[in-house]
């Protein structure tokens, strides 16, 4: 009988490893022992392998990041600009209250510049497809880059630099804040 | 003659040459070789010294950061909130414009729980001073967290996760968003 090789489900089954590891290991709160070796020898797999998928640490938090803050949060559709942006900034804020999601958050941010974007990008488009939906309506709308600036300046400056409170009183009035200005 | 030793001033030179190392190394960009050992030997002493001084790699970080980040930025007085706040605020907008500042703050931020306050516990106590004034000259004024939120948060979210502009224009219009609701 011929040997069936999955290279495919191997690879796939190495990343969840990898991926599983270094979330652990980020968890661990020790970013000095974050390191590739250090998350090889977690996963049990060689480091040549890291190395040669991934390239450096950086690209890997990068991965793990994406896939991590991809499609955690949704897009409401409440019927009204006001009602979804208070209710996304909310679940923004749920997730970002997560030790583990701060965590690897502040790792991608060491890593180096790129590593903060890849922690935003997703809430970037989130952002953006919410004001099109509402300028589609006819509605008036802020700029993307004004919205970003009132709604997730705050919540990502207190989940990183403060670790002020951000409960959902407090995003509303983030909320009342941008749109008091259309 | 009697040696004449000066404990207090090779101290002083150990610090500075530390807080040196420590500068350099995070400038190179390679956040991986940001270690106690390396700074060690980057500054010309030995790691034991470094250990017993700091402790960790969070706490020297956290040293350089706050002997940084106070002082370079101070509390301008033009007579009014709205001049005092735009001053201000541009000033902090060229700080975080220049690499190294950056580069410092994610390495604090990436070196734990803390190490984002010590970058920006000054920017805090600063905008308290000014609110404070104004206060004390009869004039309404926003509180200290809501000033933060619509000033500090925008101005860390763009050095730290998007990298987008950040100039005098943009700057006026945070401090026009915050003070529309007075």
């Amino acid at each position: 009988m011929p040997v069936t090789t999955r290279p495919g489900g191997r690879s796939a089954r190495v990343r969840a490893a990898v991926h599983r590891a270094v979330q652990d290991l980020v968890a661990d709160g020790q970013p000095e022992a974050l390191t590739l070796p250090a998350i090889a020898a977690r996963a049990g797999v060689h480091p040549t392998t890291l190395y040669r998928r991934w390239g450096s640490l950086a690209d890997l938090l990068g991965e793990v990041a994406t896939s991590r803050f991809s499609g955690d949060v949704v897009v409401p559709d409440t019927g009204s600009l006001r009602g979804d942006l208070a209710r996304w900034a909310n679940d923004v804020a749920t997730d970002l209250a997560d030790p583990d999601v701060v965590a690897l958050m502040r790792a991608n941010v060491g890593a180096g510049p790129g590593g903060g974007y890849v922690c935003v990008s997703d809430r970037q488009e989130q952002l953006a497809a919410m004001l099109e939906r509402e300028q589609s309506r006819g509605g008036r709308v802020p700029t993307v880059d004004r919205a970003a600036d009132a709604l997730l300046g705050p919540l990502y400056y207190r989940a990183v630099f403060t670790g002020g409170p951000t409960g959902p009183e407090w995003v509303r009035d983030l909320v009342d804040g941008l749109l008091c200005r259309q």
